[in-house]
C-alpha cells in the first residue's frame, strides 16, 4: 500500500463494522429476562459512534503484526466498558443529560434504575469479553489493564476530579489529570490491551503507550474545541473544559504538539507502514481541532 | 479435628480478619488522589459485615485440598464485588436507604455522585483483583465466573427483578429468580472461584455448585424472617421478601429442606472433615432462620 494513499474513515468504518457484529453477538437478546434491562444495555451500545476505541485496539495489534481478528474480543470490552461511562455520566447525579448523539439517554428512555443497573452490568460484561481473549497470559494482563483503566486511578479518577472541578476554575494541572484520566487511560488501555493480545514486547508496548496517552489528551483538547462550537450554536452542555484555562489558540497548539509527539513516538518502534492505521488515526483527530 | 467440635464463628472471624488485610493492601490509600473517592471506597468497605462470601470463597479452596490463601485475591474480589452492589443499591433511585449497619449510607455521607463512582471504581478494583490470582488459566476462570455472576444474568439481573416486584406482589417463580440472581449467583461464584483457585475437578465443582446455590437462596429466605423480625419492631426497610408468597412456617421448612439439599450435594463429592468449613457455615446459615 502506498503511503499516504491510506484512508482513516474506511479503516475506521470496516473496524466499526466488525467490532459491532461482535458486540451483538456477547450482549444478551432483547427477549432473554430481565428483557427491560438488556434492551437498555443494547440501547446504551447502539448505534453507537465511530467505535474509536476498539479500531485503535485492532490498530495496536495490526502494528505488532497480528492480524486485527486476535484483539476483537478487546476491542469490544473496550466498546462496552466505555458505553457503560457514557450511561452513568449521563445520569441526574451526574451531568444530568438528556440527549446524546441525537437520542434520548439511557435514563431518560429507561429511568434511572435502569440505567444505573444497565451500566452496571455493561462493566461486568465487559471483563468477561476482555478474559475471552484466546491466550491465557494475554487474557489476565488485558482484564488488568483494563481494570486500571476503569477504576479509581482511570476514568473514574478523572470523573470525580472533573466534577470537582466545576465548581472551582480548574488549574492547569487539574486539567492535564482530568484530561489524561478522564479519556487518555482508556485509549492507553485500547491500544495496549491490543498489543498484548498480538504479543507484543516492552519496547513496542512503550512505544505504543507513548502515543495512546498523547492522542487521547490531544482528543480531548479538540473535543473541548468542538464543544464550545456547539455551545456557540446554543447547544450548551455543562462540563468542565480546557478552555477554562487556554484560549482557543493555544488549545489547538498544544494539541497538535501532542499528534506531533504521538508520531514521533510511533516512529521509534514501528515502520511506517506497519503503523498507518495508528497515524491515519492520529491525522483525522488532528483535523478535529481545525 | 473431631467432627461436631469445630466452631463455624471462630472459622468466620478468623478468615475475615485475613481478607480485611487483603482489602486493606489492595484498595488505594485514603491519601491518594481523588481522596473523596477513595475515602468513599473503604467506608463502602470498612468496617463491613461478617465477609460470609469471602470464607465461603477460601473453605471451597480448603475442600479441594488447597491452603486457603490460594483463594485470597478470590476471596477478596466478591467481597469488593458485594461491597459495590450494596453502595448502589442504597442510592436514592434504588432502595434510598439512608443507613446501612448502623452507619449513613455512602450516598448520604459522600453525597450521590461520589457514591455511584465509588461503585463503579470497586466493581473494577474486583476484577483486578480477581485476575491477580497467581496461576493464570485459572484467574481467566476465576474473573469470567465472577463476570457472569455480577452481570446481567447474575446479580444485576436479579436486582432488576427485585425492583419489578415490588410494584407487584411476586409469583413463587419471580420470587425465586430474585432469590437466586440477587443473591445466590454470588454465594456461587465466590464457591466457585475459590474451587478453581486450588484447581477442582468437574465433580467437585458440580458437588460445590449445587451446595452453593442451595445456600445461596436459603441465606436469603433467612434475611428476608430477619427483615420481617425488624420490621415488627419497627425498622421498617422496602424491599422484595418472600413473605410475600410464603407465611414465616413454609418459609422456615423451605430454608431448611434447602440447608439439607446443600449438605447433601457436598457429601457427594467431600468427605466431612474436608467439608467440615462449609458444613458448619450452612449451620449457622440455618440458625439465622430459627
Amino acid at each position: 500500500m502506498l503511503l499516504g494513499m491510506f484512508d482513516g474513515n474506511d479503516y475506521l468504518a470496516e473496524r466499526s463494522r466488525r467490532v459491532n457484529k461482535t458486540l451483538d453477538a456477547v450482549l444478551p437478546p432483547e427477549t432473554e429476562p430481565p428483557e427491560a434491562l438488556h434492551r437498555a444495555m443494547r440501547y446504551a451500545v447502539f448505534p453507537g459512534g465511530k467505535r474509536l476505541r476498539p479500531a485503535l485496539c485492532m490498530a495496536a495489534a495490526e502494528a505488532v503484526g497480528a492480524p486485527s481478528e486476535a484483539a476483537l474480543f478487546p476491542a469490544a470490552a473496550v466498546e462496552l466498558l466505555h458505553s457503560y461511562t457514557l450511561v452513568h455520566d449521563d445520569l441526574p447525579c451526574m451531568d444530568n443529560d438528556t440527549e446524546r448523539r441525537g437520542l434520548p439517554t439511557v435514563h431518560v428512555a429507561f429511568g434511572e434504575a435502569n440505567a444505573l443497573l444497565a451500566g452496571d452490568a455493561l462493566q461486568a460484561l465487559a471483563f468477561d469479553v476482555a478474559a475471552r481473549t484466546p491466550v491465557p497470559g494475554a487474557a489476565v494482563a488485558i482484564v488488568r489493564e483494563l481494570a486500571m483503566a476503569a477504576g479509581s486511578l482511570g476514568v473514574v479518577g478523572g470523573q470525580v476530579a472533573d466534577l470537582a472541578a466545576l465548581s472551582v476554575r480548574p488549574s492547569e494541572t487539574a486539567m492535564d489529570f482530568i484530561h489524561r484520566h478522564k479519556t487518555a487511560d482508556l485509549f492507553s488501555a485500547a491500544i495496549r490491551m491490543g498489543a498484548l493480545a498480538a504479543g507484543a514486547d516492552d519496547t513496542k508496548l512503550r512505544s505504543l503507550s507513548e502515543y495512546a496517552i498523547r492522542l487521547g489528551v490531544a482528543f480531548q483538547i479538540a473535543d473541548d474545541l468542538l464543544d464550545a462550537a456547539s455551545d456557540a450554536a446554543g447547544t450548551t452542555r455543562a462540563a468542565t473544559s480546557c478552555l477554562q484555562v487556554w484560549d482557543v489558540g493555544t488549545a489547538r497548539r498544544k494539541a497538535e504538539t501532542l499528534i506531533r509527539e504521538a508520531l514521533a513516538s510511533l516512529a521509534r518502534a514501528f515502520s511506517p507502514d506497519r503503523a498507518e492505521p495508528l497515524r491515519a488515526i492520529a491525522g483525522l483527530i488532528l483535523r478535529r481541532t481545525e
